[in-house]
């Protein structure tokens, strides 16, 4: 057994549907910079997956596909660590959904927990795509197809793994053959949720409430000083509410002084210490965290090619991976013709 | 243009889940005999498509892949007139199959008649393989990937035909390119259903009222005399019914010497011709175009190298048509990174 063996091997990714921003950092990004040093871990851009809600339009995947790994290799996920690879360029996926699908009910699709969520906030009203309600069956290709042992997920996000490990027994059981394997889901600590610029919601492109990793340090100003704080926290003097209010949030997730968060919530809780104030530090601490990754970004962006070559080099590792399990896989089922 | 260009392209073919019969080749082996004389006929073993109500027995539909193989080698399908190909192992079909459920709402899927009619017949119940409702898709995806004209199919079929051209049309108009050709279902004469021995129903394996092409002449003699005729047609002198009766149905359909067939059915109408003699006729008709075919089927399947080549070299050539065709699916949806 060599050492790439008895590293766990992780699975994870994100829809290209748009330029990734400071909730992907606190909720998946951070954990992935870490499980790169530890693990071998699969970042899939899931363009395929996209496609299943933006059928009407591919071509803002394909020039997201190339965005997302602006912001992933700014960010420092490195392409000789990570492998970083486009989903719908895997080709044994959608043949492994297929199978997959026989051996889930109709019924079961309908009622993942997840989808029926997904289907209210998308309005699909009577016409839900035939394609997103089997994207959990794609899911489990995706996630098995690289015999993953963790997959990092939002808590909403469960009945998806539950469904993968469903097949994974089911397969298993029916063809007498162990060749998938079940998968264990990572929930970030604390939720893992950024709060928007408004503080009312989640950080979300859709919510217009995100500070982007390809955001220039003039707007990411313009951003923070225009967030929402303790609104009852009208004169300087005044008391102010450190709970709910965003500005504390970002800084407990970015400021590495600890001490001196602890010390300014005091001050704002008793009165005395002004939002300008709060929110000035806020965009020192901020814009020394993201300028960096504006800058690795910018100039990354200037050679295509080097990208390309980064998505081909990942994509044709992950075939290799997919097409093994996928032999695997119809070889238990007894469909190696010859 | 070449001459192959202007061939019409056909699209037909058959699950691998029991040997073909006498009703397989009125329904449609005869139509394709003459098809592949004029077209450029594809004729596909759906062995993924069987997965989808046969999750727990691939084994059984490997195993009638080669049957069905040399069914039609043994009736006189020619691999090199007709491209033979195994469906699993063209591996495009299932990533157009993903793509097109994007372009399908779940509502479409769930009232295709066809569909409904088949989950009543094979009594799911609740349990209806999430494969099963998908297949309409896929066999959108079988048509249009080698971009038939012509699809023969019996007319309970007409619906998935009509599934087809609704995501052509969709397809086309989506993404502002006519690569997808619509499709035309070519529906036998006379329904093209042959009564089983029975005369109750079809033919069909799961009624064992069948003749099968690897029937030996021992055993099509036994079937043919043990066959339903008129019930009331007790004594040889009594008149007998020729409407509903099997024996004759047979005839018309195999018997080339129409003007006898005629007289027999007014000789049995009014009396004096019993069924014996009537079976001890068909029997040998049948005999003598079965006979050759069983021969040629035991021949065949004593080189089972020979039937692999068969199969390596037409699905070759359907992977390289279908691929061709997933490209410009690709191209035309702005999914080509590089």
């Amino acid at each position: 057994m060599n050492l790439v063996d008895v590293k766990k091997v992780v699975l994870t990714g994100d829809r290209p549907t748009g330029p990734l921003h400071l909730g992907h950092y606190v909720g998946s990004l951070k954990n992935r910079l870490e499980l790169q040093e530890s693990c071998l871990q699969y970042i899939m851009i899931a363009d395929s997956q996209a496609l299943t809600d933006h059928a009407d339009d591919p071509q803002k995947i394909k020039e997201h596909v190339f965005e997302v790994l602006l912001d992933y290799l700014a960010i420092g996920i490195d392409p000789c660590k990570s492998i970083i690879f486009v989903q719908s360029l895997v080709k044994a996926l959608p043949e492994l959904t297929l199978y997959y699908l026989n051996l889930v009910t109709w019924n079961r699709l309908k009622h993942n927990p997840t989808v029926k969520q997904e289907i209210l906030q998308k309005g699909f009203g009577e016409s839900i795509p035939a394609g997103f309600m089997v994207y959990p069956i794609s899911q489990a290709a995706d996630i098995t197809a690289f015999k993953a042992h963790l997959v990092p997920v939002g808590a909403d996000q469960l009945p998806m793994i539950e469904q993968t490990n469903e097949i994974v027994r089911r397969f298993n059981a029916l063809y007498r053959a162990p060749i998938l394997i079940e998968v264990e889901a990572v929930v970030p600590k604390q939720g893992g949720r950024l709060p928007g610029l408004d503080g009312k919601n989640k950080m979300s492109k859709s919510l217009n409430n995100a500070i982007y990793f390809s955001d220039c340090p003039e707007v990411i100003t313009h951003k923070v000083m225009s967030m929402y704080t303790d609104p009852q926290h009208l004169r300087v003097e005044d008391p102010g509410k450190v709970k709910g209010n965003p500005v504390f949030y970002y800084l407990d997730c970015f400021d590495p002084d600890k001490e001196k968060v602890a010390s300014m919530k005091e001050h704002y809780s008793k009165g005395g210490l002004g939002d300008f104030q709060v929110k000035k530090h806020l965009n020192e601490i901020l814009i020394e965290f993201l300028r960096p990754i504006y800058e690795k970004r910018l100039f990354l962006s200037k050679n295509r090619e080097a990208l390309v070559d980064i998505l081909k080099q990942g994509t044709l590792q992950a075939n290799i991976k997919a097409q093994q399990t996928l032999k695997e896989v119809r070889t238990a089922m007894g469909f190696n013709y010859w």
